[in-house]
């Protein structure tokens, strides 16, 4: 029987998965939100099937069983306040920063369905490949949740609010930092003429070691050899830029802790 | 004509080196030199030609034209002192962090070939795509360099000894910094019982973003989108591990400043 979903929201999660979700046989998205309705009409466009655009959160009408709030996180406890759908509708949110108790003003099932990626407009992303962390009030919805994310994915993880928490403190980390840490070095080969594509694969392979062995053991460089004279000659590099020698200082000194001895 | 090298050093880059530039048709390495003889004949034996293993630094007798000294940054200018070649062989070491001038003990004309990547025993390199960043103090050895580089690799560049301190250090936060944030991710994981398999997709996301847009661009997360509440959950996360916990403050405060208004 065909599962017939509504997508609420139309921003850059939404642009990302309402395509994948779209073309599984068996599912079909019956109605795009989002407040701006020619938001909702553009990316309801993109999509093979007949989608209706909706800009009011009135869905009592609605075939649809699952309800997935792709909104921001700051809007997500407001629209599911709002949010009228039929009693035994699954309603899910995808945010990695909130809790499925975000959802408690609904009398409906509850659950999320959290694809752990950074989405970007214009930027294809291979859903075969995000890990989806679904979590759910009850188990029947959780495995129907499972057996759609595993659709789309080859990684579903069973996460919950507890653990998403720290995934996605750990996320940050990972991706947010460390790209800021990558806009420095943009910006230190810029001031030396040289160009950004220079560091192209070193990234690529950070990545790749950090994931075949693990950080711990793919750590290299001054501070991980406790070579004092380079971090010396680098911190004097950076006289310019306090705050980048500050980080630099900070960093250094918690890997050359990790590694003592 | 058949070009000889002499290779100086049997550690992490002469090991990833050696065999890229021994299958290079017109070129062949003529000896491996170590202090430790077994390491430079542990070396040799896995090279297709046969090379010879020495452990002392005269190669008056030697019939090579080229001396790449692959030995650690802080031995590099007590080898060179010590290295005893035909007076016109070109003598070139592949540090970072060390100027040309530190082989400056030396009469022969002198470079810098230097692979910008992050080695590691036991995990392969494909030095396709290793940036090689040439330096030379004469023209022709700088082509001789570039021709050298080019078998191995489709990126060579042109790097001074002053662009190349800048280009370390920007390796340094790319690379060695954004690992160590890995780690911190790594350990949050564990703690909540969860594994560090779940943010792979996002290491190798984060860093296709950062070289197909720019990292400037590529940046997202709660700091990016100025979200203080979100940005004061997670340094209350982070309470039981004071260090982080400031490395969270500086890194969200230096984005926030970054993209603010």
């Amino acid at each position: 029987m065909m599962q017939k979903i509504v997508l609420i929201g139309a921003g850059n999660v939404a642009q990302h998965l309402a395509p994948a979700l779209s073309t599984q046989e068996g599912y079909e998205i019956e109605a795009v939100f989002s407040r701006h309705i020619a938001r909702a009409a553009a990316l309801c466009q993109k999509l093979p099937q007949s989608t209706k655009a909706q800009s009011h959160l009135d869905f009592n009408q609605s075939k649809a069983d699952l309800f997935i709030l792709a909104v921001t996180d700051d809007a997500l406890a407001e629209v599911a306040q709002r949010l009228i759908t039929p009693p035994e509708a699954l309603i899910v949110h995808t945010s990695g920063t909130r809790p499925m108790s975000v959802l408690s003003a609904l009398a409906q099932p509850k659950g999320v369905f959290y694809p752990l990626q950074t989405f970007s407009v214009g930027k294809k992303v291979d859903f075969s490949e995000v890990p989806f962390c679904i979590e759910a009030a009850r188990k029947t919805d959780e495995m129907r949740l499972v057996r759609l994310a595993k659709k789309l994915s080859k990684r579903v993880y069973l996460v919950d609010s507890e653990q998403r928490k720290s995934l996605h403190l750990a996320a940050v980390f990972a991706n947010n930092f460390s790209n800021h840490l990558f806009g420095i070095a943009e910006e230190i080969l810029q001031k030396a003429n040289l160009s950004f594509e220079l560091l192209h694969p070193l990234l690529k392979e950070t990545a790749e070691k950090a994931s075949n062995m693990s950080p711990t053991e793919a750590q290299t460089g001054p501070a991980r050899r406790q070579d004092q004279e380079v971090i010396k000659k680098q911190l004097d590099l950076l006289q310019e830029k306090p705050h980048w020698q500050m980080l630099y200082k900070m960093l250094s000194e918690m890997i050359q802790e990790k590694y003592k001895g």
